[in-house]
């Protein structure tokens, strides 16, 4: 079987000098990686003529799918659309249908179309209009010179939008791809190395059809199996016996599979034991809450949360008694385990989870330095506290303290630890 | 004065496959922006011979200097030593001074040079060697076929020890630089191509030697100015004029300038006005208070928030009006009004504001589509609220909502449109 090659193209001035960081490009490869489209280049042009059309006269030699993304926008910098026309020799031409969907867009916002924004609505005569749901920017699907190309916008959610409706599914239908099997067990609470001296009779003992990779993130590690052959069911099944062997090594860290996040499998949990759970944030500042509400449905088991951010809102609002502020500072055990109580009698909750901590980059002391936060669980089996030890980005700690509250919470739900 | 133009090209399968995102092209981009180098064109090729020469003999057309990250480990799949010596037709011997240093890193840190790592120390001999005192690959600086390269190690910290001390210093040492200054203004509120069109004369009036480019994001537009010639101040003055032209036709929407985000601005203001700030966050669960509280000092004027996500608690909690919400609903603009008013109360705030709709995907009515969200901002003015109806994707209409809350807290603090 052929290997199938693309090349990704992104085009627009910010990207080169710096201001935009390219993370476009980046995504589309990790989806071409799992579908079984081998990349052979990336390229980033910026907004001008000749250096455009240079990028997809070569991309043509080398690939047979050409993804382009950026200088869609309706103003005069953005050369996308008049160069793919010109490239094809092709004229651009009004299309009713995307400039009803461009219209109905800017309706259904309230707001009226633009002579500027109906010039979306026209197309190279030699596309096929994709509708972008997102934006007003269409996707435009070519079949030129030996490739398929495909122009979108280089807003990240319109791009990733039109490749997950269109263009992986329009890839998969037209190319004839090689088999490839992809399972990502998803761990917390256990660094990369541990985790790698866990299971490493496993893995040196893994088919040779079958790749493990280690996909460390913060407070997490992926551990992605890849299988490569023929018979997709056949490499389901050949994985399915690997993730078999290695879960009772390390089932304690598994939270879940694949696209699954830390905060999806806490709901899920939440809604089979049917328990709700409400937050106490200081550090974190709402971030545990965002994460929590980032999933739909997430109303049937969170009930709410407090974020005393001025200390004098732990006692008056949520309850946190003076004295225990006064002894023992907002940083300690002593304050993160009233505070998770209050919030969990506050909100009529099974489980109160609370984080307090210095995130940075001010605020520290020898005796607690940047990077001391505390967080507990309250349930009525009692409290569970943990004492976090991070680095001096601000960032990084508040993202890293709300993955450990909700780890810890996974453990109270699993009964795990306590 | 001659353009000095750069190419960046990346080397390694991993950077294509998607395992690793590729953040050196991006922070290279910013720092010979800096230096008024134009960087034309970023590539990434894979670990294979003909695409990297491909490559090299592609960049050499176009750019006076050609950064070279990757490729440059010890082991066979790093092909970037071996074909630099190929290209520029040399033959690759040991250097003393490399081998010493290669040997001396391993010394320090109690370890045995390998054969493997000994010949890190041989180089091509078109080559001068540059020392990299953060790992055992070295750099590599060429002056062959009319344009400067450099090659250096993918790691990220030892690029860019080797683009600091060496590379950066040598190119202003070399090239005669142009000048370039950015000014980056930055509005919400407004959609692209309404601002463009409020602008378009002003735009069209610009000098030939600055550049305008709109950049867009959720809820906002950057602009961006570049100007071109050989006196910094000049073109800093330049672009100032600009800027006040422009200001009075589109004051409203600009809140900051440059790297400045949102919440920093209206931190800023909140801090200058010696006023606070408390949030009652509905259908935004936490993003808003997330968003103030990413701001380094933000205690100084946010004191919490509540987030009553199940409804009993916009009452219990809260405070509001268990008749408004059964006559009028959660999401309403007299629900979202008491929201507002109570959170003030409860944190003793000068502003409260309160978010409250329909995230989607799921709960949406005829009445009350998905992406109904309405806002308000309390103060001893009164209330102002505001209806948004947004799209059906969760986490942007979660993250434009919040947007939406601060920028309606922007415009009471400044006094506009109230």
């Amino acid at each position: 079987m052929q290997e199938v090659t693309a090349e990704i193209i992104a085009i627009g001035d910010e990207l080169l000098y710096g201001q935009i960081q390219d993370t476009n490009s980046h995504w589309i490869s990790q989806q071409l990686d799992q579908i079984g489209v081998r990349v052979v280049r990336k390229t980033t042009v910026g907004d001008n003529e000749k250096d455009i059309l240079h990028a997809f006269s070569s991309a043509e030699k080398r690939a047979n799918i050409i993804l382009i993304t950026g200088g869609l926008g309706p103003t005069k910098d953005d050369l996308t659309k008049p160069l793919m026309a010109k490239y094809f020799n092709c004229s651009i031409e009004p299309v009713q249908e995307a400039i009803d969907d461009v219209k109905l867009f800017f309706e259904k916002r309230g707001r009226e179309l633009t002579p500027l924004n109906k010039l979306q609505g026209h197309l190279p005569t030699k596309c096929t209009y994709v509708k972008n749901a997102m934006g007003t920017a269409p996707g435009m699907w070519f079949e030129e010179n030996g490739a398929v190309w495909m122009s979108m916008p280089g807003v990240p959610h319109e791009m990733k939008h039109l490749m997950e409706v269109f263009v992986l599914p329009k890839i998969k239908e037209i190319f004839p791809l090689p088999v490839i099997y992809h399972k990502v067990i998803k761990t917390v609470g256990i660094g990369e190395s541990w985790l790698a001296d866990m299971i490493i009779d496993w893995e040196d003992a893994l088919p040779s059809h079958i790749k493990l990779a280690y996909l460390p993130s913060l407070g997490q590690v992926k551990l992605r199996l890849t299988a490569f052959g023929d018979d997709y069911d056949q490499l389901e099944r050949d994985v399915l016996v690997e993730i078999e062997k290695v879960t009772p090594l390390i089932k304690t860290y598994i939270y879940g599979f694949d696209q699954e996040t830390l905060e999806e499998a806490v709901g899920k949990i939440l809604i089979h034991q049917n328990k709700t759970v409400s937050f106490a944030e200081s550090c974190t500042g709402g971030y545990i809450s965002h994460l929590i509400t980032s999933v739909p449905g997430s109303s049937n088991y969170f009930n709410g949360a407090i974020i005393p951010y001025h200390n004098q809102f732990k006692s008056n609002l949520l309850g946190v008694n003076t004295l225990t502020l006064k002894d023992h500072g907002a940083v300690s055990e002593e304050t993160v385990i009233e505070m998770a109580q209050m919030v969990r009698k506050k909100f009529k909750s099974d489980f109160g989870l609370a984080s307090s901590g210095i995130a940075g980059p001010g605020g520290g002391s020898p005796e607690k330095p940047i990077g001391t936060v505390w967080i507990a669980c309250a349930s009525e089996k009692g409290v569970k506290t943990k004492k976090l030890q991070l680095a001096h980005d601000r960032t990084l700690n508040i993202q890293y303290s709300a993955i450990a509250v909700l780890s810890l919470l996974r453990k109270q739900l699993t009964n795990e630890n306590f």
